[in-house]
This record gives structure tokens, sequence and C-alpha cells, in this order.
């Protein structure tokens, strides 16, 4: 026994004990200053530089390259967490952020942190947490009929959209080389559109899925994917003798937010073959819109897919990391994800869900919470009023771009994400153009003031400009216009 | 234009605009409340009953079926957690949680998610949260240094070991599947043996191994993986035209925490074909005792290995998610799990990290603080002398069922965890056995004093019980023992 080999010392002095038993009236104290911290920070948040101007590397220099040894004073740590980490920071909840997607947090959201945080509860399986896998259920039932989700969808909270996705894939691969059919994974193919989240391409090459076997369906003017020519790779495909095992549609795209033909994809898959391809939808920021009735159309064509997922981490107030995947085959999806072994063996089995089984990770935190916390203490109207509220300020956005003769949009503008670039009258050198442009978002970003996350729609360079913050309000996205349009004129 | 169509209501009241703008105030008073229960809560949850007794299902059936359309008060809310989801959760920090393995909080941790919280940055590359992607190396670099890792390891924070494990194994089939060698997934072989973690043959089958390509290579009488098998078995696929591409070895297996023999298993890697096998360690639960000199053989042998694992958020006080990923080939990694697309690139790389590209999901939280905190707060003396007292308790628990006529240990009593089972003299039947320490167990369970995870151990039915939390002390764990010792005399 290798402990006989390698006796151990057993002092534990009474000083080390008591410096590891929570001392309560020391930790109340200390959260009630993090929580004045805390206020202090939300308040001010809008005074601070959006992201910090640091060399790489900058911040790591300042810390030690060693643990301590001995404890340190809380206050100690603190305080250099004020004064090292907070000037690292990007502020993904400063009023100027309108860079990639918004990150929201929210008081209700905050507060259930805190208390998830405290709990520190596993939520694997029903019995090491049973009211967390109940409220899962519940809340993911409030979050498919806010959706208007059809009947035959079940919901499970993953930690991301890429991990979503992921897990759709995985399911349809399996699919498709072991339950249903028994085919191999390198005549199975995967569609999606060029305009894709990075992940999507990312999750089929983890899937195994051949890097050459993932088609880009080329997109239409508006950056949607052309459903005539997914039909015709898919019956290419199955010409040279491959499989169409799955399509990535996505509602709302990254760099534009576009929108798929979800219900002209759902036909050609149901017709693509002996054994339907999955159909995914990745609806991870534009899906909280659905909630609208005049945006639902973004997930009409739904009842012909087999999953969808959308972030309440992004545009609905639920602090990160909190993704809704809904699936229609949960057989399929325990099948590939589940994972037994005695010691995880419990008599509630197939009564109340396991969630352990519903995606990647064993451990899992209490993540319901927050949602119940935010979808409770707004209520659906008010998110919805805010849904609007950031969308007309997009349209608002969009009309002084259209306005202005020096800019032009680059994309239609939707969901609050408005894309357009500084186009002087004459000047038309398509490099010159990206150069200027590239030359303003770096300005604007130095400037500590906004951020703004660029891209490329049609090979140009793009300004992009995404509105969705709780506290963003019109005087916010006219300052952030004011701002671009002085640059523009001044580089 | 899809919104010309379906015209926006533009109402956005005044009263709707003042419920999303955060009332600093207003959170600033909820918070401290928050903070109060909190600190409450930690006070008192040893008298709490550590696992509900609820039957599945009643939690959800005090849940409206739909989210309220108008704004209910904090209050409301707050005093719903209290009297509908507290009597529902498994208190994971009970000083009587003896079960699965520890999941820790501590009050620097806690503080530190707080913050996290608040923050809400998301740090998925370098510029999306400078300070966070730094704090990340230098707290990776100080767990390597106190693991005493040899060069040329690299840290990275993953949710959970299953993940990490699902990293490990996706660049190992990329390796043997593109890029060092083009075989067919197919022929790949992965070995890891029946007592590793049930996740690790679910991640090699959603990395697209097939299932009859995953190897279990038995165990010796101390439940560790047999080396002479390994290299039998991997010699014989070898033969038979198979490729050995994986060897997953436990450090702290999950059922009775043996140890695989690192230095034999590297070894036989090291000629098992043109190319070596990918050697993955799960260290997840004991690889934090690897931080005492005299625990450090668990990880002799590493400098044969490619990647490690284990989770801070188990035996070391940080709140779950923190998962500890070390690897060696890290341009390997990226290879497989880099996600390029423009809207994400940034002037920065090559020289400080984008973590999106080291896992799955692309999104990430804030989680190097709570590690900076935790290992700030009680420095590298502390925490061994924990793990040191948590290791003895143990051993002496061990001590005390080796001393009872009436109960047999069933195996080596190694980081806390002690397996054992109630076995009276007489009586010899398997079946009787094994049904009277199910009782046994879910009388104690039922008492909602403790909460143990049975398991099995060479077909037997195992009590097991797991010391790790930080206020577990000896009158706790004398308490249990007697607590076992009453009832099984009364069963």
């Amino acid at each position: 026994m290798a402990t006989e080999e390698f006796p151990l010392p057993t002092e534990f002095s009474p000083e080390t004990a008591q410096l590891l038993r929570p001392d309560i009236d020391e930790f109340r104290r200390q959260a009630h200053e993090v929580v004045e911290w805390m206020a202090e920070y939300l308040g001010r948040v809008g005074e601070l530089r959006v992201q910090p101007d640091l060399a790489p590397g900058s911040i790591r220099l300042r810390l030690p390259v060693t643990p301590p040894e001995d404890p340190e004073p809380m206050a100690a740590i603190l305080a250099d967490f004020r004064t090292v980490i907070m000037p690292g920071m990007t502020h993904w909840n400063h009023p100027g952020f309108f860079g990639f997607f918004p990150a929201n947090t929210s008081p209700p959201s905050i507060l259930a942190e805190m208390l998830t945080a405290t709990l520190g509860a596993q939520c694997m399986s029903w019995s090491t947490s049973p009211a967390a896998t109940e409220l899962e259920q519940v809340t993911m039932e409030w979050l498919a009929w806010m959706l208007k989700l059809p009947e035959g969808f079940t919901g499970v909270i993953q930690d991301t959209a890429s991990a979503a996705t992921l897990v759709a894939l995985v399911t349809a691969r399996d699919r498709f080389t072991k339950f249903e059919a028994p085919h191999r994974v390198e005549d199975l193919t995967v569609y999606t559109s060029p305009e894709a989240n990075s992940s999507v391409a990312k999750d089929a090459r983890l899937a195994g899925f051949p890097p050459e076997r993932i088609r880009f369906v080329e997109t239409d003017e508006g950056f949607a994917m052309r459903p005539d020519l997914l039909a015709e790779m898919m019956a290419e495909d199955r010409e040279a003798g491959l499989v169409p095992a799955a399509v990535v549609a996505t509602a709302g795209t990254t760099s534009s937010a576009a929108v798929d033909p979800l219900p002209e994809i759902c036909r050609i898959c149901a017709t693509a073959g002996p054994l339907k391809p999955w159909v995914h939808v990745d609806a991870a920021f534009a899906g909280s819109a659905a909630i609208l009735p005049e945006m639902r159309w973004i997930l009409e064509g739904v009842d012909g897919a087999d999953s969808l997922v959308f972030n309440p981490h992004k545009w609905l107030l639920v602090n990160f990391d909190c993704s809704a995947y809904f699936v229609r085959d949960v057989p399929a999806l325990l099948r590939s994800f589940s994972a037994s072994a005695h010691y995880l063996a419990a008599p509630h089995q197939g009564v109340v869900p396991d969630y352990r089984d519903w995606g990647i990770p064993l451990g899992r935190r209490f993540r319901a919470l927050k949602l119940w916390f935010v979808l409770r203490r707004y209520g659906v109207k008010v998110l919805q009023a805010m849904l609007r509220e950031h969308i007309r300020l997009g349209e608002l956005l969009a009309a002084w771009v259209d306005e202005s003769p020096a800019f032009e949009r680059l994309a239609t503008a939707r969901f609050g994400l408005v894309c357009f670039r500084h186009h002087p009258s004459g000047e038309d050198d398509a490099a010159a153009l990206d150069a200027r442009n590239e030359r303003l978002v770096n300005s604007l970003n130095a400037s500590g003031k906004i951020l703004l996350t660029p891209t490329r729609l049609g090979g140009k360079y793009s300004l992009r400009l995404s509105i969705g913050h709780l506290t963003t309000s019109e005087a916010e996205v006219r300052r952030a216009w004011d701002l671009i349009v002085e640059t523009a004129g001044r580089i």
C-alpha cells in the first residue's frame, strides 16, 4: 500500500484548521464589501474604457510566476483584483459595447449566480440536485412556450451554442453510422453556409466528419443560404455515392444576422434520401427575437427541423453560460450521450431526466436558477418590449446610415445588427475602401468609447454594430453614430 | 425586408425603460440581502438534510407551466427560491456529504464568482478580455508548478474532465486520421480500464471511435490497469491490422481511487507502433493530491504522457467549473480546435493565446479568477495540509473498518476514499451480502444525515465514503462511522 511507503506527516495545526473552516462573519463582511464594489461597478461601467489599451502580455508581467506558499489576506487579493485585473478587462456590459453579440448580465441573473456559487450543487443527475433538474425542465418548457415551438421538442441547457451544435452533429452522425444506418463517416456530408458561425465547421470536424465533406452552400445577396444550390449539391453528392447527413441552418448569422430559409431547407431534406438529414437550427443570437410575434417568422419551418439552439445568455439578460438546446428525438440524443456506470445508477431513471446523459460534460452547474430569476423578474412582456426597442434602434441607425451620403449600408438591418461602411463619394477602389474602414474601426476601438467588431460581407470590409445590451438607449446609439461620423471625417 | 412586412410596435414606455435600466440602489439592497442568506446558509448547511426526501417530479408540480407575462418583484422570487427550490436541493457542501467526489466551494471562490458574474466578460480570445486570458496563463503555470509537471506541458481551463478527455481523444484521433497518418477511424483502437470513469468510454464514442474498438484492459486485484494485458492487447490489435491510437490512464479511479501504472503504460506506448498512441491521464479527482511531495508518485511517468486533466473544482476548493487540462503538443491541439473566421481575427495572434481555439466552446467564462483567489487566499502550504488531513482521515476510517469484525474493506484507502461493506461473520452468500449492503446505503442516505454513493468492486456491492470537503473534521468522520455501525446493526 503506497501510503505505507510514504508515511504522511500528520500535522494539522489548529491555525490551519481555523483557516479552512469558513469564518461566517468574515465571509459576510467580505461579501458585503464585494457587493459594494459590484454595485459601484454596474453604476460606473459606462465611464470606463470599453476595451483596455494594453500590450499583450503586460498583465502577466505584473503577476508572480509561482503561487504563494502562505495564505494572503483577502483584502490584498481584492486590491490586486482592482488594480491589476480590472485595468485589463474588456467591458461587455459597457453601454458602448457594440461588438460581437451582446453577452448580457442583469441584476436578477447576478443574484442567482451568487446563490448558485454558494450552493455549489452538481446537476449531473436528478438525485444530485432534484430541484435543479426539475427547474431546468420547467424553464426549458417556458422557453419553448415563449418561442412557440411545435409539440415534440424537449429542452436542455448546454453551456454554449458551439457545444450544442456539436451535440446535434454527433447525434446526427451516430444516426447515420450506427443506429438507423451503417454508413461510414467518410461518406457523410454536412451542409451549412459560408455565413454560418465558425464553430459550425469546427463542430463538424470535431464530430469526425471529413473536412472535405463539409459543404458550404453559397448565399444569396442577402447572405442567406440558397436552397436551390443546397438541393443541387445534395443531389450531386447522392449521385457520387455520398450520404447527406446534416444541415446546419442559421437564423441570424454572425456577420449580418441573415436568416436561412428554413422551410425550403426542411422541404429539401424531407426528400433527400431514405434517411432524412438531421436539420439543426443555429439561432444562437437571434432566437431570442422569436418571442416577438412579429419576429416569429425566423423560426418558420422549425417543425421540420430536428434540433434548435439559442442563447438566453446573449440577448435575454441571462448570464453566460446558458444555451437552450431543443431536440425532437430524445432517445437518439440519449443513445449517443448516455454514460452508464454503477455509481451513477439511480432508481428514478426514466421518470425524471439525468441531464449528464443529454450533453458532453458529466458535471453541470445549476444554470436554470438564473434563467428562472430573469424570466420572472422581467416577465415576457418586458423582455419583448426590450427586444423591440433594440430592433427599433438598429433600424434607426440603419436610417441614419442610409441618409448619410458618405456611408453605405451593406446588409439589411436585423435584430439590432447594422453592417455598413464609410464610402465617400468618388472613392471606389475596393482595397482603399477596405483600408479606410479598417483604419476607422481601429480608431473607434482605440478611443475606448465604443467597441465594434468588423466583418467582411461580399468581400467588403464592413463595420458591424450590434445593439442588444439592456442599458442601450437611443442616446447611446446616437453618440456612437456621431463618433463614427466624426472619426470617419477625420481619418 | 422582413421588418417592412411586419411593422414593429414602437411602444417602449418609460416604465419599461426604468425596469430594464439596473437600479443600482435596489441591486445593492437585494445583493446584501442575498449575502445574508449566503452567510446563513454556509453556517447552517450542516443542519439540513444532505439529500431531500422527495418523489421525482414533486418540485415541478409546484411551478407554473408558463412564464409570467408581467414582472414579479425580486422579493417574491427570492421567497420561492427559499421555499420551493431549497427543500429540493442535495447539499454538496454539507459536512455529511461523502458521496461521489467532493465538489468544494469556498469563501474566496464564491467571492470570485460574484465578481465574474458581475463582469460578465467573454473569455474566448485575448482581446475579448486580456486580463482573463493572461490570468489563465499564470494560474495554469502555478498549477503546473504545484504538480511539478515536467517542462513542455501547457495548461488551459476546460469546464469538466469529461470535456477535457474528449478534447484529448479528438486531438489523438486527428493525429491518426489526418495530420501525422491517414488511417481510417474504423481501424483505430482506444484503451482504458473498466474502472475508468464512465465518461471515458462515452468520450471515445463521441470522438467517433467505433464502440467495438474501445478496449477495456482488465485490472489487477488493486483495480489498477494491468500493463502486461495492455501490451498483449495492443500487440494483438496491431497484428489484426488495427492501430492503437490512445490510452486513457486513470490516476485515482472513481470507484476506488486506484492508480494505473503510468510509467509502464507510457513505456509500452513508446514502442507500440510507428506513431506512438496518445497517452491521456485522467487525474480528475486525485490529481490535487500530487501537490503533496509524498503523493507526487501518482503522476510518475507523466513525462511520457501527452495530456493530463485534473479538477481544482473537486478537491482544491475552487467552485465548479474549473478543470485544468495540460497538453504537450499545443500545435496539435490548435490544429483540431481552432476556429478561424474574419470576425475573430486579431492582430495579437501568436503572441497570446485565444483560448476559444483550445477546447470545444467558443464562449468561455472568466474562470481563472476563482482559481487565483483560492490559491492566494490559502497558499500552497494550507492546501497541502488540508489534503494530508483528508488522506489521514481516510486512513483512520480504514483502520476503524479493519478493526471491526463485522465490516470488510474492499480496496486500499487512498486520497480519503474508503470502500468497504458490512460483512457479519457467517454470512457468505454473495447475493445476500449485496442486498444487505444496498439496504444499508439506502437507509443511511434516507436518514438525511450523510450521503454515500455505492459502487461495485470485484463484483461486490460496496459502500464508498469519499472524504474531501474543506469543513470535514475527524468528528464528522467519526459520526458517520458510528451511524454506519449503528444502522448496520439495526437492519
